[in-house]
């Protein structure tokens, strides 16, 4: 593989910073999560977004949550095709061999991954509907959610659509026969947030009201 | 979706907790975030695994690294043939519209995955085979990593497995026309790490030995 | 511009090699800085003093801070005079173009502006006084610090007085409007802070106690 | 100063890296810094912007270059009115307390302080014109430098205001009668620069040519 390259500069210091402190403070804890392995409480959904970092707003330690990050926070459908797929994996991993006891979602604001999609969905990205874009074939995930948008602005809508995000990935994830199963057994509960970037805000979702609160 | 339950308190404590601290202390960043928008400087593509943090490694602030997450850091080869594919639409993203300049493939010790994948690839977890399962149609990507395993004993070819896996997702990365394209031009660089969680250590690949070394 | 000379033979040795290292296995971020501008999360007023690295400490990489730095890191008073005011035009600048999250007031031990200031204020450096002195004239604004310093030895009023230009610059800062706005806003937060070279200590000043402590 | 606020956590968690690495590393020459005082062997003006680090691109140590930064590297001519002039202290002290050898003038590619001063002087930017920018005012300094741009396309006349902000430093340092007296006695060198942040280039003065060649 000749096309790698050596770690930037400021990577390698700040490791050995992190080596020299972070990790030295805490060694037994490293070394008995090496040798007892993971045994996360819960996973979590989240988007690749640089801004979103779900073990700070949690204050989570190495080992407790299992963290999945794609665009957008979706989950696809179960569909067992014997091809690759990334996301369902790791479900199918967390739930039935570590048996997390949770499984969240975690939406945010300003998501690149909706808004691209809202604007194929609005006719104003062709280059998304092309059937090589992996973006835009990731985004099909979230399209039912376009078509159930409430009338009204932009800006409103485009939030709707995080929102939606959430709840698809839900719906998706109760069609794995073992998200159900372990869900119906007691054993696994669902949670789906939205995370306000800018305000530090959380809301989550609510089957009561079928709407997100702040939490 | 009747099925969402509301957030475990202890995760609803310590979220307040981080808006009345970390949030409140840098809200001015988190608002700057939110207006400007992200634009990370590399890629980090990691294992979900609970126990590996690159914030905490590279001590980066909320905005820095844009990161997938999947089983085993794998990436597949390029495919375009419609299809949701969750990890190429990260690349895609990073590469095509973030620009980032880096993209870090992270492996670790003692990985869950990359450990079925040679339990699958030895004929000890036939379940692995199934056509239905999700883990081991993903853990295919590594497969040809095994068949070119060094022999010895369990713990070093799975150790040699794991750094298979950062190895091959870098190949197949370079398998994504706009990723080799970005690196002939000069403006993406790869780069191949692995983490030693009990130990702190960090290696990275080097292509003129064809190995890892230390950081 | 007949007076101009080459550049010293070692610092042509040192950037030629900076350039076949650093700059090449970086290349890629580079291209990155040069084609989409600088997004800077902080801007930090530091002293021109060679013994403080402000990237260092922080471990940042190119693009991470833009940094002024001046004599005894000094803010003077907001003054729209329609004169030349270095200091006052940075601050413009980084708040109202680059709208950076933090503005950071960086002093020092030993510091030698801090230290003739101490004398001139003490009656013991004459030729300070002079209108002609621009060293002089530009401790001036450190002035109304030396009034305030608690009785003691020499030693201790120095290092009071490299603290108040710390705090006076804090102070000055919220009299430039677009400075006082913003941080009302929410959108900028003010830090000050002190690095004690010899220890490589850093105290960071409080509030609440109207003192600096430990970081 | 009620407005300071506590430094962000990735800021302190860095700084306590740099501490149990690079500074315990190398106490020793911390410790006789902070005892001897700075003796730096050359003072460089550079811009504050945050892609240009002058200690990066020389490999220079702590105590080596008595650093100003400003926006666009500009010397205004001398002026002894008796303000504050926070650029002129700083070579008053340069030249003569620490008595250094070499004063570097270093400039950068997409300077966003002479676009700015590029566009008032072409009069597409009256707010710069106003008596009460601050960066305006600065940029007059660098307006001499507009009325002798060559013709030619935008890209090229930004590029060369770039390396006139360079030169009109040299000339303006050479106002200074401690600093004309000081190069006159052979006891003070001036060198002008200038660094392409995306090729990592960097030019010199030549007062042979009256142009810029590559190092």
């Amino acid at each position: 593989m000749k096309y790698a390259r050596p770690l930037p500069a400021y990577l390698t210091t700040r490791y050995r910073g992190w080596k020299a402190t972070t990790y030295a403070e805490d060694k037994a804890w490293y070394r008995r999560l090496a040798e007892d392995g993971q045994h996360p409480r819960a996973m979590v959904i989240s988007c690749c977004d640089s801004r979103v970092h779900v073990t700070s707003i949690f204050g989570a330690d190495q080992g407790e949550f299992f963290i999945h990050r794609n665009i957008a926070n979706l989950v696809p459908p179960y569909s067992p095709d014997g091809k690759n797929h990334g996301t369902s994996a790791t479900i199918e991993y967390a739930v039935g061999t570590l048996k997390v006891a949770h499984l969240i979602v975690l939406g945010h604001s300003g998501c690149g991954g909706v808004e691209g999609c809202y604007h194929m969905c609005s006719g104003n990205a062709p280059e998304l509907e092309d059937s090589s874009s992996f973006v835009g074939r990731w985004m099909d995930i979230l399209r039912p959610g376009f078509e159930l948008l409430p009338k009204g602005d932009e800006a409103m809508r485009k939030r709707a659509l995080e929102k939606a995000s959430v709840v698809i990935s839900l719906e998706n994830l109760m069609s794995f026969p073992f998200v159900k199963q372990a869900v119906e057994d007691g054993v696994l509960s669902l949670h789906g947030l939205w995370n306000d970037i800018g305000e530090g805000g959380l809301e989550a979702y609510s089957p009561d009201t079928q709407g997100f609160v702040a939490v």
